[in-house]
């Protein structure tokens, strides 16, 4: 029975990680229902914005035209990756501690099974030394936590980036950012420098948590306990935070089209395509086609022509290597270094072509419908325990 | 066709990071390896210490008798979950950034699907932006490798502890001490204290990688690139040493049973037990059974009288509460305060008694079996692409 | 005008690392204090036991006799570096940034030096720019701040070790132990547990302060504001407590004297005196004295014989290896052999010998006054500008 | 006499750790050479730039103009600090281990004053025990070390930034940039990232070193010893290219004067010294002043006039506000608009008008000469050490 279960298996060892992992469950339930909302939010984000046209970097420079919904594409498969991390590591809260006693389980006939499944684990935790002593579901648990705030951090860093007052790339509105009554230019975009520091203190506070773990022996020590796990939580409310204010920051904020199409413009960053397109239009060699694409990019850069309307330098730099006419017309020519063009064509999976992008939404809606039962399914289990302990409580009573 | 998709897919970009994948899993199939190596030898050496008594320590102190075997199995679950996580993590390394390009794929009809299966990957990492920029398959490789490294450094604390002069619990044998002519008694157990500063180091610099990509921007950048590789390759060397090292001392270690006897009576650590049995066996209440217990233990303690020789204080304390004799006979009071009774007694599941670990044991070996099956699904499939590559060339030589 | 100083010169980024470094050099001073008064207990608790002998360790296992006065001066050693790093670490607190405005100072005749003087602080900080974004007090301040909790935590290890049951060099009294009612031996050091999980937590919010500093550009930034310091003043709350209980722990607990003789005579840890003796009043060569003190303990160990009981094993060594008889009679061999003279002949400077270890404490107690001193300097020139701001405040009400 | 001494004394232990120190204060040694060369650079640098116009930041947004020069000094003020720091730690390095022998020193008339200066060192460290494990020397330089790392990498930040292609404050030659010949525009800074995680990596792998420290305990121990010592010159190593890259690429770089001055007019960053003049000139109130201003910069920036060109919009703004005509012409609304006169105007201490800069750049001079004496003293120090001790041995030799 309950009572007797309870009763004799007693420890304060087991009974304090029981409490540990029940009350870490409940956090890093919180902590996963927001980060599925940023999930969604970045794929109602990326769809909405799947035609919406940006310059993507490489070495901190302009490279590539592509669009925003793909750049949100690579951030929302990271997430996933992280969320099922944290996922695992919230797999070992699964495991119940009771029953462990001081150390060795008890010489009382208690149901492990039984217990375990009244307070909503998922099973016993096997070896019983480990349940009071391999704390490992704390210093996994941490160690998955940083990571998503490593990761968004980065995304920070672009988004600070492209804010900036000569970039100018992402839009974040008034009510975003701190602005100064005498300089209407400065537009101090707080949040995100909010987001940074409170991803960074958020990844220094899980690595403390899990180095305090570190060169204590493998016995049930206070190293784990109530002081430790208390420092913990404040990981939970700052990571929560970063959640949630970077959900409502991208929610709100927009591109800026003129920015981006001069910058696009400015630094050329379509010309790999008019090689490409030489080579497959005009049959050339890969080689034949860089050499005219660069001295068509030289040419619009030295004379400060937008490359759109640099067709006459482009038919000099053909002719000049080949010695005829491109069979490319002036139409086609603005039509192919168009970033327009250049996203449409890149159609392979992975690609930012709308076709390509579509279906990787859909994947990832998909990914994160899996994810979201998972963790219903956790939340029911409990639900469904909390059920079965009051029954047996009122039949307990009775008795 | 095959070299098609190579060329005209090319870029240093997706080049680059397909070749720190391969490298990289070359690397962990190494370490995974050698962790399914310390975990046969730990499941072998609990096997063979099935039987074998120890002082279970809790706050640091003597606190129950198990056996070396269940002591060994809850290193066995961290273990499992340790390597499984950096299975999981491994498996981001089966994900082919090749087909990226620069950034967004490429306007030729590339099969990225192919090229991934011919390089031994499961599959085409997705987005294109993420294959060159989102770095998570550095950062979550090393944050899976330091964990083991922080766990099993908890392992070598107590190594070193139980091997401590005046604790004698672990026997290493001389082959693996530092002895000193003039001080025969002076053992230092040097392998447990390199164990100690190998896995402290390895686990710093599984920090220093993942925090180098701290505060970078998402996008592709030297942070993630030839230089920090080649920094993170000494995990695998310090960490596959902590491995290594310590399937060899576990395995030529031994339990001083005489020192582990002589604590056990010391510390009264069976006297639990003793009370336990009053409740089962005398129908006593906790507390009177506690009361009992607890005088026993002060008593043969202030007399320095072993504890399996206390029945006449035994007796003394159960009539001065109860004002009657016990049933349990001076044999049986002996045998009910032995750690073999103890021990042999706790068969719940995840106790030390003998059923309860064969059931652990066996579980835990076939938990192994899967890991391993993981492990070699990967390394055949890396097998197959070589001979498919290979037939590839072949083929396109003769054409 | 200081009014005028104050008005013209203002802006929120110069006030605000003002009032950062007024209220972090508050927090610095209490620290400071709290950890002058743990030099004041050492050296006071090192001074009392001079003479009280302890094992001391190498490589985890009895190496040399000792005095725990000897033990602890090493400790006072290592924090009087420590306190002195944290120091000229506040030292940086003391560079005034008002005036800096909001970069660039101001075009305003504003007095930088007076402003600085009336608010305590030694004198302005030169280049403005620095003084709204250097942020190097802050990481200097931490990392300073770090690194005794660190150390001390290496005290705490040995504390830990020394109160095991089977070790027992060091008596914790029932005051600062948490016992078990039913199993008397089993006395939990709960403080000395305490200590160290306190210590690692504050060297980790370090790191996390510390770190947030990383990778951000050096120009004026929310990392280093509000939030940021917030977080930080965690470090001064649990590393304030290590300060504070190490204190008390340490002034209550005693050495356990019965437990020293026992390790020090079946560890033979004196046998290395022995050797020396005979090379020093035997003229024999290094050699000669190392082989026959190392089949003396060989021997004695073997027999179960405490070491100064074996004048005999020695006798037969030194006749076996010289063939004659040694001039040291019984009552000198068991002198030599014993702790006491161990101790006592070990008198060169560092050394545990009475004469050394009061010239070294002499020389602690004159540092810590120095450090005591420059403390004092600091907390002046703060009281003595409360009373200048107060004054010129009624000047200025007055004019 | 020195034979003596060295033999008699002599001990693993202290041998070890004296060695440690030699090879150890080498390498600092070097890197302060490095360091201080970066800082003679910055000097340099700032001197030839002290005119220099710039953008100055605050979160990440154009704030005010100062000087390249002025911009350059805060970072000297920073690296001095940093240095001094260094030195600071390096000094632990000077205190000699020899005579400690295994842990409390000889019963043998040693001289460690003489051996400690015969090594080059300053004095023996006193306590013996400490000699061998208080290990400070270690955790105390990695420490030091990690900051300039830390800081250094915030300068990377900016460096970066500057040298975004929408950016371009700063120019990095061509020999030091990564070109695209198909993208002209596209100039990757490479030697820049790499400054970026060549300093991650090296403050990363101090933290592996301290680290490794964390919870082992206060005796002599392997954690501190030859391999640990061996990880951490790889410090020296990276870090030292991040001293030397940094001196080249900063020595080499040059600032966009065409870049700075449109982002100055663009950006309205001058528009706070118009007030400040209309107060000090027109005898204004700081908010009418202000209120002139912001209305002068909301014009011109919406109707696209650089701010030089607003003197019609001033005139309107402030006849608005004040119903009369301002004293200033256009000629000089032009000048007090200029970023020149917002920077000489600024010459407070620390500020960057060119008498302050000036005054400011002597004082890190002299304060450099202060450090290079100081390294000076320690390396005439060895020098006179290695010609005693080789004199010594010739004596010994001879005898």
């Amino acid at each position: 029975d309950v009572a007797g279960a309870l009763h004799t298996g007693r420890s304060r060892n087991d009974m304090d990680h029981t409490i540990f992992k029940m009350v870490l469950r409940e956090r890093a339930n919180t902590w996963l229902t927001q980060a599925n909302q940023l999930v969604a939010t970045l794929i109602s984000k990326a769809t909405t914005e799947r035609d919406t046209l940006i310059v993507a970097y490489t070495h901190g420079q302009p490279a590539q035209p592509t669009t925003f919904g793909h750049y949100l594409s690579a951030i929302i498969e990271v997430m996933l990756h992280d969320i099922t991390r944290v996922q695992d590591a919230r797999d070992l809260l699964n495991h119940c501690p009771m029953g462990a006693a001081a150390i060795t389980t008890s010489g009382f006939p208690i149901n492990r099974e039984q217990v375990a499944q009244l307070l909503g684990f998922s099973q016993p935790k096997l070896n019983s030394y480990g349940c009071i002593a391999s704390v490992d579901y704390i210093t996994a648990l941490y160690s998955a936590l940083k990571l998503p705030m490593l990761h968004l951090g980065r995304v920070v860093q672009d988004l600070q980036f492209w804010s900036a007052f000569e970039v100018g790339q992402l839009y974040v509105p008034n009510s975003l950012v701190q602005i100064s009554s005498i300089m209407p230019q400065k537009r101090n975009p707080v949040p995100i420098e909010h987001l940074r520091h409170l991803a960074s203190i958020s990844a220094g506070r899980c690595d403390a948590i899990v180095n305090t773990m570190h060169n204590t022996p493998f016995t049930d020590m206070n190293d784990s306990e109530g002081e430790v796990q208390q420092a913990g939580y404040a990981v939970f409310e700052s990571s929560g935070r970063v959640l949630e204010l970077l959900s409502a920051v991208l929610a709100l904020s927009t591109v800026n089209e003129d920015r981006v199409a001069a910058t696009t413009q400015a630094a050329c960053i379509t010309i790999t395509e008019l090689a490409d397109t030489l080579v497959r239009q005009e049959s050339l060699s890969f080689r034949q086609a860089h050499d005219i694409a660069a001295a068509t990019a030289r040419d619009v850069i030295e004379r400060q022509v937008p490359l759109q309307e640099g067709f006459d330098r482009f038919v000099e730099a053909f002719k000049r290597t080949l010695h005829r006419q491109p069979s490319m017309s002036k139409t086609e020519f603005s039509h192919v270094v168009s970033a327009r063009f250049f996203v449409s064509t890149r159609d392979r999976p992975g690609g930012p072509a709308p076709v390509a992008l579509d279906h990787a939404l859909s994947t990832y809606a998909a990914e994160l419908s899996v994810i979201q039962e998972r963790l219903e399914a956790s939340l029911n289990r409990q639900r469904d325990a909390e059920t079965m302990l009051a029954r047996a409580f009122t039949t307990l009573e009775r008795s």
